[in-house]
């Protein structure tokens, strides 16, 4: 059985199961069961959030999955943003509740009335914080695992800043976080300034991180929202200044999910199956012993070289499942997406060597027993920069600037065209495009005249289908 | 500041926000913040469990929070023993949903459709996963940080095996796991079976792990299920049995919670606050300079000691903040149980030395340079092992064995009574103690009468008050 990507929808979610990621079949509607070898991954990438993060000043914390009705209600353009699309916990055992309460769906409203416990004066500032947990939307469109679930494996950092340019720095970190965070898991991007009208509800701006589908259509990975006083008025976050006086505080969160495994998945993938980055497999190194006549010394020499791999700080797995041939194997792994296949044989014995499967090329790869090591090495950088930059490659094919709608409405991926900046052409280029302006790109600028009303202009907007 | 350990229940409640677990001010009864320093104690316990059930053949898995009345409502005993005590999500948006949704009261109603899916003939077993996850109930009683909230962190791990027998076997594996667990926590316990009107809603049997917390009160730290076919019918786990026929699967649960970090929290403190076992503390060691007149160099050698300290893998903190006492450091750092302070002043330059400072016993001792870290790794070592053995002797001084119904009823600990086993006698004694059956000891037997019909038996019961 084969995977073809062509049909990328089709691909996306066939293999998300077969690899053994995830269980569709629980019987709610957009929450999957995650299986061993998907949550894996996926803790794989909590341990880089959780390491980077640390590495940046911030502190984990946890905070409850309820939400009072009272507290979610404080900041209205915030509850607008989400009425339609919580879940409601009404009844306590046989009881009715006295208040409600929502399953969050981010966490400002849980976490800022403890901040404004938390925060007395300048000294406590910049506070910064982040949290792993599960969110929960209750989404009405078509769901897909990892893209758009009603239960959502989150990450959320929350900050808080004496004043809006403290904010503003923060932003700039979280961007060098964000490019490091992107390096590990070999995804391309594009850093985009979101529309007015589809910014953040309550944010003063939001900055989404864009990449692009084997579809054409974009994702978003990340999102960096300044929040400015916005919610610290209604929430009370206040601190004492340097002079005597008080101020209300300035916020930034940093947003990111299991979109970022869909990313990967739909990204690196193949007709095989997933290619996953060696910096976050679970498995870098699969050992398939081909026994032939020497069944075995063949086996007795793979169990001396998982050691050394493993000894040598790399995650490695022996398939010595007596039950299945060598090309079952392959193809299980290849479907999984483990980055180098060592095959080791009779022959291989004889002459000292090994032999090495990259999952990104196919390449095969004979190597002395003296080297192989340092081969690994070497073989897992070099996977891990060629998934990143074809994935950069394709997705700059896929961003194409146009002159006129026409062309930007037949563009099956990413059209970049001029754009005055008002709401109401920004509403036409989306309606005469039937597709959405994902953003304007943060660093770059073109001038021409907008297409709607031919204003002269510098600002790009990109116009394409999202997730 | 002092917490004056007499008064246990305003000690713990005192304790567990001043030394920065939890902030329980969130405005949900029974739903608390886990500040930083509580979050990484519970997430060192949480990184052994994935460590030690890994090792013993379990894989990680993360179910959906949401199950559906239908399947909650599958095993008659079990909805029975937890309807009153569930959470209902009622509403998505502003709609009602067509199938109500409860938020986990513990997994199985979530995971045992899926498993019924999994499982198709007997090379499928055994089936051994773990998820670590929060779980909710409505509790009614009154709330008590990490003992009894309604928002509770989790481990729970699912078996599924071809026969009963086997299913034993996992129990009798899950208690050498245990007593893994309990070392690293430095936990003293006893293992009891519950008497059959206590046990698991849905269990053929229950044991339980119980501890003695400083008030006399005995607190369930694990627990350990046999379901027998109980849950495998209703949910149709079956299996093809080698002879071509199928059968029901028998299964086992192992649970865990955020009541470990109670029992640490109650058990091993003192009037200065908590005392962490070495094996899990965020801080194994803090150095606190202590400048005097050479601050420049002081630091500086700080800075070295926290070098050697960490490259040596211990868990290290320099506390070199600018604005504090070495008194208040002192204090600071005693709240928060970090076993070893490590002191370096003027006088200790000189003489080449440092000094160390057990928290379990507050004896000092100076070290020479040359032999300060294996000094350390030592004292480490011995304070593990000395709060698990002055905790064993307390927890054997409140374990006592009595012969009437009077001294039961009286004491402040257990009691240990023979009790001929029947339900009637057992109510009886709870009724005449207004305290509960704990459970029998799995492992000790003695031969007298019962206390209420005076039948001879060799059961005993322990009568305690439970929190």
């Amino acid at each position: 059985m084969e995977f073809p990507k062509e049909n990328f929808s089709g691909w996306y979610n066939e293999v998300v199961e077969a690899a053994g990621l995830v269980d569709k079949r629980y019987p709610v509607k957009g929450m999957h069961v995650w299986r061993p070898y998907g949550w894996k991954i996926m803790g794989n990438i909590d341990s880089y959030f959780r390491k980077i993060f640390t590495e940046y000043g911030h502190d984990e914390v946890n905070f409850p999955l309820l939400v009072p009705e009272t507290e979610f209600k404080k900041e209205a353009e915030h509850i607008r943003g989400f009425e339609d699309e919580v879940f409601w916990v009404t009844h306590g055992g046989l009881d009715p509740l006295d208040v409600k309460l929502i399953l969050r769906p981010t966490s400002e409203t849980a976490m800022y009335p403890m901040f404004s416990l938390w925060i007395r004066s300048h000294a406590d500032l910049p506070l910064k914080v982040f949290q792993i947990v599960n969110i929960f939307r209750y989404e009405t469109k078509q769901t897909r695992t990892f893209i758009r679930m009603r239960e959502v494996h989150f990450f959320e950092a929350h900050t808080v800043h004496r004043t809006y340019d403290e904010a503003e720095e923060q932003i700039q970190e979280d961007i060098e976080i964000w490019k490091k965070i992107a390096k590990k898991l070999a995804l391309p991007y594009r850093i985009v300034k979101k529309a007015d009208w589809d910014k953040f509800p309550g944010a003063v701006y939001s900055l989404g991180v864009e990449t692009i589908m084997p579809s054409g259509r974009t994702l978003q990975i990340a999102t960096f929202h300044q929040y400015g006083q916005n919610f610290s008025r209604p929430y009370g976050i206040r601190y004492l200044k340097e002079d005597g006086t008080h101020e209300y505080a300035h916020q930034t969160t940093f947003g990111m999910s299991e979109r970022l495994l869909g990313a990967i998945v739909g990204i690196h993938g193949d007709d095989r199956g997933l290619i996953l980055p060696p910096e976050i497999a679970p498995i870098q190194v699969v050992i398939v012993p081909i026994v032939g006549s020497k069944k075995e010394r063949v086996l007795e020499e793979s169990k001396v070289l998982y050691q050394e791999i493993k000894d040598s700080g790399f995650n490695v797995h022996l398939d010595d499942r007596d039950n299945y041939t060598p090309g079952y194997k392959f193809y299980d792994w290849e479907l999984k997406g483990v980055p180098l296949r060592l095959e080791i044989g009779p022959r291989d014995l004889e002459n000292n060597q090994v032999v090495l499967v990259r999952r990104d090329t196919g390449e095969k790869i004979s190597v002395k027993r003296e080297e192989y090591l340092d081969m690994i090495s070497k073989l897992l950088e070099d996977i891990q920069k060629n998934l990143l930059s074809r994935a950069e490659a394709e997705m700059n094919d896929k961003i194409k600037y146009m002159e006129s709608i026409e062309d930007a409405k037949s563009f099956s991926g990413v059209a970049s065209v001029n754009w005055c900046g008002s709401e109401e052409c920004g509403r036409l280029i989306e309606e005469k495009t039937d597709k959405k302006i994902i953003g304007s790109p943060l660093d770059e600028h073109r001038p021409g005249r907008c297409v709607i009303c031919g204003k002269e202009t510098n600002i790009l907007a990109f116009v394409a289908k999202p997730y």
